[in-house]
C-alpha cells in the first residue's frame, strides 16, 4: 500500500484531528470495575425522551422502509406556528451540527475569515479548518464572548461570525441588548450564526427575541436543536431560521433526506409537549441551584451558567480529579480540549444524580 | 433586503438547482381526488421494516435523550463479522448519500476531475458541481456504464471515479470480470467508489466480490446501504468499506454524531435478520418476473435490471403516461431529469401493487 491519502485530501483536512469519542459508559464501567455510574458529560436531558415524542415514533414505525419527507412538511409547519415565521424561513438538519457544516459548505472557503470566540463550541473551529478558511478567534472576557472585540475583528474578508448563546462549554450569556447592539455593527454582507442550542433553559424574560430580529437583519441565522431541552439527542434534529432566500441557497447544497422520519415525527410531537419542556427546565433550575449552593459553600470557583451544565474551575489541572470522579462512578467532562485545563463541565442531571456528583466531589476534593 | 446570497456562495453553488422533492402521497391523493394509491417511485422495500429492526428500535427508545455512539461500535462489529473485514475499514453515514458527500468534502475540489457515467445516480453529478470540480460524464452504452471509455477518460487530474452497480436509475449490471479488469486499469492515486446500494438483489453467484478486492486495491471504496433490501430508508444508514487509512482521513471530516441511535440499533438487528432479507429478495424476483413477462407479452421495451426496480422505455415522451397512471392511483418515477425522457422507472412492490400497476399500464397504454 503506497497511497498517502492525506496528501490527496483537500487543503484543510490534514490540519484536522480525528474526533476522539468519549468511551461508551459500559466500556468505562468495565475498565474501572464499577457499575451504576452516572453520566453528566454531554449536556443531555436527564428525563429521557418525552411521552409525546415516543408516541409519535411508535406511530411512524410501520412506514420506516419509506424515505423521509424531504421537505419536513409537518415539523416545519409546527415550528413556523410556534415561532411565528413562514415555513420557507426554516431548514432542518441531522442535528444542528449538520446545518453548521452546511452553512460552511455553502458559504465559506479559503481566503475568507470566520470570526468566533475563544472557549466556544468547537465545531466552529473545526468547520473553519476543514474548509481551509482563516480562523479569527477573539479572546474571551470572563470565559464568554467579547462582542466589542468580535465586531472590531470583522474585516472585508469576513464571511461568517459565530455566536453561541448561552455558550458551550462555559454557560456564559449575552443579553438581548448586547447582541442587538452587536448586530447593528455587523456589515450586511457578513453572515451571523446565533447558536441558541440552550435557549430553552434561559428564563423567558431574558431570552433573546432573535426570531423577531430576522425581519431587520437578513444576514442573521438562528440555530436551534431538539438535542437539549427537547430530549432527542439520539435522533439528531436541529433547525435554522433565517431569510427565505438564504434557505433557498442552503437547500441547493443540502442532502434531500438529511432528517430521518422518526426525528421528524418525534420533534414535531415534542414541540407540542409543553409539560415535558416545563419539567425539564424546572429540574434544570433546581439542579443548577444545588450545584451553585455547594460550590459557594465550599468556596469553589465556577462560571455562572444559563444552560443545562455548570463549569467548575478548580484553578489547577483537573485531570486527576476527573479520574478520581470516574472511580466514584461519576462521569463529567474535562474541557482541556477547549483550552480550559483547570475546568470540569458538569451536566445537570436528575436530583439523585446531582447529589451523587456532589458527594463524589466532596470525597475527591477532601 | 439587499443581500445577494447566491453571490456570497461558494463557486459551485449557483450552478446547483434546489432539490425538488416528490409530493407526499397524501398531497397527491388530495390533488387528484384519489385514495389508496400505490407508490412504486423510490425503490423502497415494500415489506416495510423487518421485525428484528423494530424490536431493536423499541429497546433503544428509553435512551433517546443520549447522544448516539459516535463510533457506531455495535453496528461496525456486526458488519465486520458479516463482511470479513476489520472495524477500522468501516465508516457509517446518515444514508450512503452523506458518505458520498463526505468523500467529496474530503478529497474533491476545483481543478480536479470526477469521472462517472451518463444515466447514473444523480448525487455524483450534484456533488461534483457543489465542489466546483470538473465533471467528466462518460456516454453510456445500452443505458449502462462503458468501463472502457471510463478508463480512457482518466487523466492526471482525475481524483475520483464513481460506479453504481447495479446502476440507478437503469438497473444495468457490470460483471465481476468487467469491474475487476477496470480496477486493474485505474492508477492507484485515483479513488474509485463502487456504489452497491442494490447488491443484495443480485444473485449470490453473480454478486461482485468487491470486499475481497479491497486487499488488492487500496484506492477502492465500496458503498452500501440499509435503505433498500434492509428496509430502513426512513432511518438513514449507509456505510463504506475501504482502506483503514482512508477511513481515518474521512473521520477527520465526519460529524461525530452523524448516525442516529435508532438507525445504529435497527441496522445492527436487520443485518442478522436473514429471513427478512430472503423474503425481500424473493418478493423482488417474483415481481421482476411479472413485469418482464408483461412487457414481453406487450412488446414493450425495457432495460433488464438486477435491482429492485425496472425501467420501461416507451420510446416517446412519458409525461402523459405518468400523469395518466397517477390518475389510476399508481405513482412511478419519470426520469427525464436523468436524461431519459422516454423512460419510467417502476419500483418492484408487493404482488398486489405490481398487479395494480400492470392493470393501470394496460388501461393507460390501451
Amino acid at each position: 500500500m503506497s497511497i498517502d491519502f492525506l496528501a490527496l485530501a483537500n487543503p484543510g483536512v490534514p490540519g484536522l484531528h480525528p474526533y476522539q469519542p468519549g468511551k461508551p459508559v459500559e466500556e468505562l464501567e468495565r475498565e474501572l470495575g464499577i457499575s451504576h455510574s452516572v453520566k453528566l458529560a454531554s449536556n443531555e436531558n436527564p428525563l429521557g425522551p418525552g411521552p409525546k415524542a415516543i408516541a409519535a415514533i411508535q406511530k411512524a414505525l410501520p412506514e420506516l422502509a419509506r424515505y423521509p419527507d424531504a421537505n419536513g412538511f409537518g415539523l416545519k409547519t409546527a415550528l413556523a406556528g410556534k415561532l411565528g415565521v413562514n415555513t420557507d424561513q426554516l431548514i432542518l438538519g441531522n442535528g444542528s451540527n449538520e446545518l453548521i457544516d452546511l452553512l460552511f459548505h455553502t458559504f465559506v472557503g479559503p481566503q475568507q475569515e470566520v470570526v468566533y470566540s475563544q472557549y466556544t463550541f468547537i465545531v466552529y473551529a473545526l468547520a473553519t479548518q476543514a474548509h481551509g478558511a482563516q480562523a479569527v478567534e477573539v479572546p474571551a472576557v470572563d470565559c464568554g464572548h467579547d462582542l466589542d472585540a468580535m465586531a472590531a475583528a470583522i474585516t472585508p474578508s469576513t464571511r461568517l461570525v459565530c455566536i453561541t448563546n448561552p455558550n458551550n462549554p462555559t454557560g456564559t450569556f449575552l443579553t438581548k441588548e448586547e447582541v442587538k447592539a452587536f448586530m447593528g455593527r455587523v456589515p450586511e454582507q457578513v453572515l451571523v450564526v446565533l447558536d441558541e442550542a440552550y435557549t430553552e433553559y434561559v428564563a423567558e424574560d431574558e431570552r433573546l427575541p432573535s426570531i423577531d430580529w430576522l425581519k431587520q437583519y437578513p444576514n442573521l441565522i438562528v440555530s436551534r436543536t431538539f438535542s437539549k431541552a427537547y430530549g432527542l439527542a439520539g435522533l439528531r434534529v436541529g433547525y435554522m431560521v433565517c431569510h427565505p432566500e438564504l434557505v433557498g441557497v442552503l437547500n441547493r447544497v443540502r442532502e434531500p433526506f438529511n432528517c430521518n422520519s422518526l426525528a421528524l415525527a418525534a420533534a414535531e410531537a415534542a414541540l407540542s409537549d409543553e409539560a415535558y419542556l416545563a419539567e425539564a427546565v424546572a429540574l434544570n433550575n433546581q439542579g443548577m441551584a444545588m450545584y451553585e449552593a455547594f460550590f459557594k459553600e465550599r468556596g469553589l470557583k465556577y462560571i455562572p451558567s444559563r444552560a443545562n451544565f455548570i463549569t467548575l474551575d478548580l484553578e489547577r489541572d483537573v485531570a486527576p480529579v476527573y479520574q478520581a470522579l470516574l472511580r466514584e462512578g461519576v462521569i463529567v467532562r474535562p474541557i482541556a480540549g477547549y483550552g480550559l485545563p483547570t475546568c470540569l463541565r458538569i451536566s445537570i442531571g436528575l436530583e439523585a444524580e446531582n447529589r451523587r456528583c456532589i458527594e463524589a466531589l466532596k470525597k475527591v476534593l477532601g
